[in-house]
């Protein structure tokens, strides 16, 4: 086996098993195989460290200075058993699907959880996406979801995979800090019913109530539907309440994401005012 | 000159003059050459006929039934002199860069305007984005500025283009319900000092404020950073308030789009609670 001065495994071409097997988790059929993805880039991986989540493996461009943060994160990965494999800027190429890859590629362990490992009452907001189909989207709500402290983000129906390679990139990192479970319509149900949460629909059916005049209370569940088909009606109807946010222009709605993300900061300050009054 | 059925003129090869000339306006260079863009889609499309914006050319698939409003959009093209070509699916996924492609494409011209043309007291709210880079990101600006009946969206710097076929599609035909401006810094401080507007500059600068502890007051141009390096520290200082959203969790911030899309919706918020009052 080759080593670099350094010490680690060195491997500098495309067709080594080692290197098929990494660019083979860029297909889902193969995600969910080895129950492994890929995540690019220094600060993602460091983001994971911190939230406690080191690589199976690291790949990193042999020959040129690395950042101290990623001796860190290499060093971290290395203490818990990870392999850390030096190799050339093509081979990350390759595997990011970049010209100009990171200079860092980890392969973790998928931690998508059942519903049923998730206590509503653990954190002040949950994220509910139903059917979510676009990977760019899905990153942006667990960014989100990062940024107001939710729990976590709960993925209902034939969600896009949150461990793909756009959804991982888009997330920024957040596919760490959140908690992430995966279940059909009938499993949440039951699911809540176990819990005192309030279940809040985003919905422009008729029957919905401007968020502005709705009353949370925690632990809220946001729900939010299919980018072009919003949720179904029963789904809807399952919930306490149902909420809309005006839509003042002519195209017909905002981006999904970008609803929830609003939604979140206002139930946020909403439940601080109430925290706050109570105090 | 080969014609179809309905009379229009068809074009079944991908090396035809005008389909080589409609793909080139994929490359931002043909599209500043000829001040023209593609826009796919019939929602698209209706929107834009909504907003008072025709084709030039339409592109459609020829030889399968057309969609009763594909023809009123088609119909209005052609009144206003607009060329209506009919092609096969190839050439339309040759055009739109997707397999499945839309079943209609149009060219239009491009609507950018000068800042000198735009008067801020026209609209209560109106977004600034300086050096984006991302076009979905750009794409939802664009439609959160349409949902929230902003006057407009200001490209300071080296933003992406806005009427690239990704912004395009990103902007779910808000590219025509929002006026758009380009201009640099300098001609964007000029063109404030003419104005009785509230410039707010959206920052993580420790001088900056909660965004529910400002004070907002019509017009407000909300302005917001590049994606990765933020506004300038000069530009953020030029500004009449600094404002930021809380960030509860780990990783470091919102997608720019989102963060701008978030406050908006709280400024709209706010100002409608103020002219209420006034009532």
């Amino acid at each position: 086996m080759e080593r670099n001065t350094r010490g680690h495994r060195l491997i500098s071409s495309t067709t080594n098993p080692l290197i098929k097997r990494a660019r083979s988790l860029r297909d889902k059929k193969y995600r969910r195989q080895e129950g492994a993805f890929l995540a690019e880039g220094l600060r993602i991986l460091a983001e994971a460290r911190d939230a406690g989540y080191l690589p199976q493996q690291i790949f990193y461009a042999d020959g040129q200075p690395l950042h101290p943060l990623a001796e860190d994160v290499i060093a971290a990965a290395a203490a818990r058993g990870g392999e850390i494999i030096a190799t050339s800027r093509d081979v990350l190429a390759k595997l990011s699907g970049k010209d100009n890859p990171q200079a860092l590629v980890g392969i973790f362990a998928e931690h998508a959880l059942p519903i049923s490992a998730l206590t509503a009452a653990d954190a002040p907001l949950w994220l509910v996406a139903q059917a979510m189909r676009d990977p760019g989207n899905l990153g942006t709500l667990l960014r989100s979801g990062d940024a107001v402290a939710a729990g976590g983000v709960i993925l209902i129906d034939d969600c896009v995979d949150p461990f793909s390679v756009e959804c991982v990139r888009a997330s920024m990192g957040a596919i760490f800090t959140q908690k992430i479970a995966v279940c059909r319509w009938a499993e949440f149900t039951q699911w809540r019913a176990r819990q005192h949460a309030q279940l809040v629909a985003m919905t422009l059916s008729d029957d919905s109530v401007d968020y502005r005049a709705a009353a949370f209370t925690t632990p809220v569940l946001l729900m939010v539907g299919n980018e072009a088909q919003g949720l179904p009606d029963a789904y809807a109807d399952a919930a306490d309440i149902r909420v809309k946010l005006p839509m003042l222009g002519r195209a017909d709605s905002l981006n999904a994401a970008v609803s929830v993300s609003i939604l979140a900061y206002h139930v946020r300050d909403r439940l601080d005012a109430a925290s706050f009054n109570r105090a």
